[in-house]
């Protein structure tokens, strides 16, 4: 019967709770671990190219250049990653979801706009140096992963945050927004990725400082890489544990929750 | 209250299923597309391999190397992307469990030993011409991606086809198994483009064949590092589908499943 299967549905749940509930992580601690490892990454891709590639400038120097994997790693990975977890802090499950949805929003424009101008810095760098632009395997994922990037949100912003989009579509494209949050987050490690590697060949060529001989400057940036590439993997993790999502606002647990909280 | 509560939780599921309907796409025809788009990302690897690299051999050259993205291509993305969509199947969702458990197993098992002799490949070429082996962030995260993908089988093997693992370790470990198969996916996909993108880098350096010149052979290259991309990121997409998963065979809906498919 019908009850019978919602009951059984219960106790299934609650089986499945109790089994999971030996690994439960608290999530602002999980956070605090993500946030450091995200500053790392930071830290690391600018000490790469400050320490080792000759530090920054705007005057289309390899130095220009070094502004692309800085500001592709902490906006597209790192900012990015950041926007995407805003939903699954406790504290935004009660009162009214506007706010967080616009930060949520306004870390995601930021993360665009920091996006963007790496992008700028290698077109610059290309056109300065007479290099042919979007030739690599590299450049064509990273620009694919930016156009989803920018159809994400421009999508999101439409349904999400304008007021007239009706609840059918809010609910239909919700799974969408909430899959490619993720599928974009991977593709952008993994531009980073392809990236550091193009990069470290580009650049260790020359006699004890070839890339193959691993110095130093490579091992740094390999683990730079490999750190990124968890970063992402942990975010995606923290995004797909049903336990830390925002309970729909129109099913009971969200009312429970609004009622636990006094919301 | 609680039935009020369940209530409600059914009617906001119901419309949540009323609303994704419009996007429903049948997993048969969507599987075929899939089979279609990896079989032509196999192609492509060989096809690249035999045309524009020289062809395949054993005696240590370069043509050595070839076999390491043809069976990296082959195994750790393609074979690997069918064993994980077994479960979803609707087929297998009737009768005993064990078959299907018994045929991913061998898939993974089979995606896994292509996998080593890829490695085996790579190491051999580096080994007949003095090149030293790992240096370079593909190998790094491509060593990665394979060594977690061996600790998922042996604990896939050990958690759901031994027998004495007990229930709740299965239903605790479940989700992680889950989750590392789509994550060792895109994985695998990211490292086979680092992987296409040095290796066009190492080999596009002459004339009027230079990479960034974009001749032929880095467009086609450059085209089936984009397809490895879409391949692994529609296998997610339909792993992390809810309407294609197989209902847990202790929930009612399985039973109900069962009981419409008379098994």
């Amino acid at each position: 019967t019908a009850s019978g299967a919602r009951a059984g549905s219960s106790l299934a749940h609650r089986c499945h709770q109790h089994s999971t509930a030996m690994l439960d992580v608290p999530f602002l601690p999980f956070c605090a671990f993500l946030g450091t490892l995200g500053l790392l990454c930071v830290a690391m891709v600018g000490t790469w190219c400050q320490h080792w590639r000759g530090g920054f400038s705007l005057d289309g120097s390899s130095r220009t250049f070094n502004w692309h994997p800085v500001l592709m790693v902490t906006g597209l990975v790192v900012l990015y990653g950041t926007a995407a977890l805003v939903y699954r802090i406790p504290n935004t499950w009660s009162g009214p979801k506007l706010p967080w949805k616009v930060l949520h929003g306004s870390l995601a424009l930021g993360a665009f706009v920091l996006t963007v101008l790496g992008l700028a810095a290698v077109f610059r760098f290309h056109n300065a140096q007479g290099t042919p632009n979007m030739y690599s395997l590299h450049s064509w994922m990273g620009l694919g992963t930016v156009l989803l990037f920018s159809c994400q949100w421009a999508a999101g912003f439409g349904a999400f945050l304008l007021p007239w989009a009706p609840a059918w579509l809010r609910a239909l494209y919700k799974p969408i927004h909430v899959f490619f949050g993720s599928t974009i987050l991977m593709l952008s490690a993994a531009s980073c990725v392809s990236g550091i590697n193009e990069k470290l060949f580009f650049s260790l060529k020359n006699g004890t400082m070839q890339y193959k001989l691993l110095p130093a400057e490579a091992v740094f940036a390999n683990t730079l890489g490999l750190f990124i590439l968890i970063f992402g993997v942990l975010v995606v993790a923290a995004l797909a544990r049903p336990s830390w999502q925002r309970p729909d606002s129109d099913s009971p647990a969200s009312r429970q929750v609004r009622d636990a909280l006094g919301g």
